[in-house]
């Protein structure tokens, strides 16, 4: 195993105990740095200087790749819902483990978009090779200059998140996600996808992000005491539709990782179709309701695992008085775009994994088994 | 809740203990009858009467929608490598519950494809009515003769396994997924994808399969005896590349649903990337190594897990004598195509997760907190 050393200097814990809760409390300067430049002063436009494309180049695009793993590749799930709902490119989210054998439908009218914190990620590179062969133009999202994946990428969008020194990846993910909202953005500016008011909207979003990371941060007490409420169950299930879901996906992973409980997510809507099966009284289920257009069914969802006991924690948006009657316990996010709630949402559900892991004593920024960055297959 | 209510006549157990493990036993029948009359005398070529397209029709399809929830999802991910793989149209499946609420990028030239052993399945319906609307032409895999997802359906095609009472659902599956392959055999011949050898190769490996299902259903006590001996572990992983990945994911929703163990599928190359924080000292893994082009890279990440000490139970094709050598159990599965391993793949994951629910004193037929079919949200 190779692994990518930082320098020491840089990777100070600052006064932190761990690298992790230092990097999560990192997020709102990271983002605002990953946005920097990048949006036009008028809010009409995302700026890529660094990408040389024109209009005519992005024609006869008619399919995007997400190739990715682990987190990034949870990045990339709610890479596709911006690509396709703004950009209105069809979008298809894989693997890296999986795409690079799977004789991938790709030709030169593929656009396939690597995501990769370390930028040195094994299948992510291979994939990335294999989309080339192809002749699929490529892009990559990377956190560190001059790594194999942006040497090796037609293009490359940095997020400028800063070096990442624990294993769990926190202000990598939302420094992907902010990158590749820009990016959507960015293509639906250039296909003529967006009326310029919603382009608007969506910027202004943007920019009030990194001040409502602030705000979340600001208040963990909450969070520190259903950690140590539950941070002993061994099985904890994630639920969430649409953009909730995406994000559900990471909030079980990071549980997974630090704290080594069997964490899952779940669609919602597929519970009955399996999962309910395991969800009796007391097991703990993080229910994220931050969706209009999905609230209704994701409630009646809540209402069906409370119906067998479950301890609910509902994550809904701040002005969300509906919610607080059918869960045990509620966090808030900030109001912000629909499309830019999974920024703040993963924040809570990050706090939570890490405060169960040190509840339960785990050694938090070198969890067993796991590496920073998987440059083996 | 609405329940389909078959006739008690021809529900009767027949002898056997639960109708989950009758059904079990009637796959070799199921899917001899589903592809009855479908093959062609010389091999050549698959027989749908029942579609009514023409070469014409399908030359516009640029993208197929396989639709579901539970079980018949994972048929679709199956589905998703036929018809990829055999006749080279892009493939996107969807949960039905997230495809209804996420305007998805449908249009004329769209096929949908739903699939649901009911018929009657609330979201798929819905999703099939959306896709409808969208103008995306559609067709229906299901069971039942007359069901309200076989009369909204442009097209149906119909998996005659024969009514399924147990909630848990086997024959329906295998079926499906013999239904999906002729269907994707079907389109490769009416896209000329196929060499006339290879679709006489498949369609041969079809007609051999009632009898390898039945070869496998002869001899279960070595997977009682693991049921047995791992039946109370809590936690349980399913590993595998590629379409031993998808079949992964219904091995381990099975033993969710009747057993209540919290198993997890992964693919195999993602395992490092956070799920093997969760492999200690005698955790059980099934490891699913039935594919060639992937079999090395699935060996190396059996090491891995061994290497933490997992209890491994590995399935593999009967001749494989590497496999033994690494894993603490063994299954074989008998030699077929690479496409139609998974319809015998799964029969052993059934057996293991009816004979864990049994070992558990679970209800099998009745899971608690599960209907047949899903007809709410």
């Amino acid at each position: 195993v190779f692994e990518v050393n930082w320098d020491a200097e840089a990777a100070e814990k600052g006064g932190y105990e761990h690298f992790m809760i230092k990097e999560i409390y990192e997020q709102p300067k990271a983002i605002r740095e990953t946005m920097s430049g990048r949006l036009a002063k008028d809010d009409s436009s995302i700026i890529f200087d660094e990408l040389k494309w024109t209009k005519d180049d992005l024609a006869n695009i008619n399919k995007i790749f997400i190739i990715a793993c682990g987190t990034a590749y949870h990045a990339g799930i709610v890479g596709k819902y911006y690509l396709e709902q703004l950009a209105r490119v069809p979008v298809e989210v894989d693997i890296a483990s999986e795409f690079r054998y799977r004789s991938p439908l790709v030709d030169e009218n593929t656009l396939t978009l690597v995501i990769s914190q370390s930028g040195e990620t094994s299948d992510t590179l291979a994939a990335l090779k294999e989309a080339k062969r192809l002749g699929a133009r490529t892009i990559a999202i990377t956190n560190v200059v001059g790594s194999s994946i942006a040497r090796e990428a037609d293009q490359v969008i940095y997020t400028w998140a800063g070096p990442e020194i624990a294993v769990a990846s926190t202000k990598a993910y939302t420094t992907q996600l902010v990158s590749v909202c820009m990016f959507a953005i960015y293509i639906a500016g250039m296909r003529g996808t967006l009326p310029v008011e919603t382009i608007k909207t969506l910027i202004r979003g943007l920019r009030e992000l990194p001040a409502q990371a602030h705000e979340l941060l600001e208040d963990v007490e909450p969070i520190k005491t259903f950690a140590q409420q539950y941070g002993f169950a061994e099985d904890v299930f994630f639920i969430g539709r649409s953009l909730d879901y995406a994000v559900a996906l990471e909030g079980a992973l990071k549980l997974k990782e630090i704290s080594y409980i069997h964490a899952e997510a779940y669609a919602a809507g597929e519970l009955k179709h399996g999962t309910l099966a395991l969800i009796v009284d007391g097991v703990p289920v993080i229910a994220l309701a931050t969706q209009h257009d999905v609230y209704e069914k994701t409630l009646s969802n809540i209402k069906e695992v409370k119906a067998r006991d479950a301890v609910v924690i509902g994550i809904g948006l701040k002005g969300d008085k509906q919610l607080v009657k059918y869960v045990d316990h509620t966090i808030y996010i900030p109001a912000t775009e629909k499309y830019l709630t999974p920024i703040l949402t993963v924040i809570p559900l990050q706090l939570l994994a890490y405060y169960a892991a040190v509840t339960r004593g785990c050694d938090v920024d070198k969890p067993r088994n796991l590496a920073k960055s998987v440059t083996v297959e």
